[in-house]
């Protein structure tokens, strides 16, 4: 998606061990006109899926998922990261481990929201090892739900997880995809 | 605003300890057409404070406030609870109390995204103690940025935060207010 990529070159930042600052647009500071571009973009790419429903994590997918729903008309669903009181009863769970934040947490999503009636596309803002990818599947493996997709706005192609998703036979779509060339520059794929 | 409280009635669930459960359609899963009316309606009631930026709080507050900066056409800032390799320079800090979650966390806004020139419409789904409300009203203060309104979708009247707040002289507009009457039942003031 060239207007991404265009801000990518213009407002992101490299830093040191690959990790690719986009917090000015995407996920700490968020830019609505872009995001709602973003929407547009996974609305083309999966019209055909007959989705139900939107599956994210928390919390920089919720957003962009919520904004990419108003073009499909369906509601969102995101897995939480947190033990709440708000979340009782019935609930699928899986662990996940977090490069970003170096540790292993547990993502939980109550069973009243996904079933096994349901074709579901799964939204995230960034896909490196595609751990949280993993994951969010696994819940709907355990909800017997149909993934109808993955959407993923950058994908670090210098990462293992595009390949690996890929790999399973899975429909995953990254808005941008982004290498390291042997100088460490950013170029797209 | 009616919309909501129907909503509130029909699929709010009341647990003990004045817990209200609204995970159907706002904090799990997300009815995507509703908060296009809570957007439309938080545009109603401070289009007049010329906005420049809607500041929220992951997780649940960041939906909402993506859906709704779309009617102010404005960028949005979430704060981060986390600490993150992907949050560096100069950031503002404070620190909040979860009685949900019970326990405190810090969090964190990065200096870029918030000035002295922006005038801020806080957004979050949820008032009940306030002290979520009153960390982002901190970190504010320390961006010398203008509070230009708090806007919240359910606040619990039968705590305290929402009086504590508007008390501040603060433009604080709750969507719908729950209170318990003598029977431990829901009502709308």
């Amino acid at each position: 998606m060239k207007l991404l990529e265009e801000r990518i070159i213009k407002d992101g930042v490299l830093k040191e061990g690959g990790v690719l600052k986009v917090d000015s647009f995407l996920n700490h500071q968020m830019d609505i006109e872009l995001i709602n571009e973003i929407g547009k973009e996974f609305l083309r790419l999966f019209k055909h899926k007959n989705i139900t429903k939107i599956l994210t994590v928390e919390a920089s997918g919720i957003g962009i998922a919520c904004i990419t729903a108003q073009y499909f008309g369906v509601p969102v669903v995101f897995a939480k990261k947190a033990q709440s009181k708000n979340l009782d009863g019935e609930i699928y769970t899986t662990e996940v481990h977090s490069f970003t934040h170096n540790k292993d947490y547990t993502i939980r999503v109550s069973k009243k929201f996904i079933t096994s009636e349901d074709r579901v596309l799964v939204i995230d803002d960034f896909l490196a090892n595609g751990k949280a990818l993993i994951g969010l599947m696994e819940i709907l493996k355990q909800a017997g739900a149909t993934l109808a997709g993955c959407g993923i706005c950058i994908e670090k192609g210098f990462q293992n997880g595009g390949d690996y998703i890929r790999g399973m036979g899975i429909d995953l779509q990254s808005l941008a995809i982004v290498d390291l060339n042997e100088k460490g520059e950013l170029i797209f794929r």
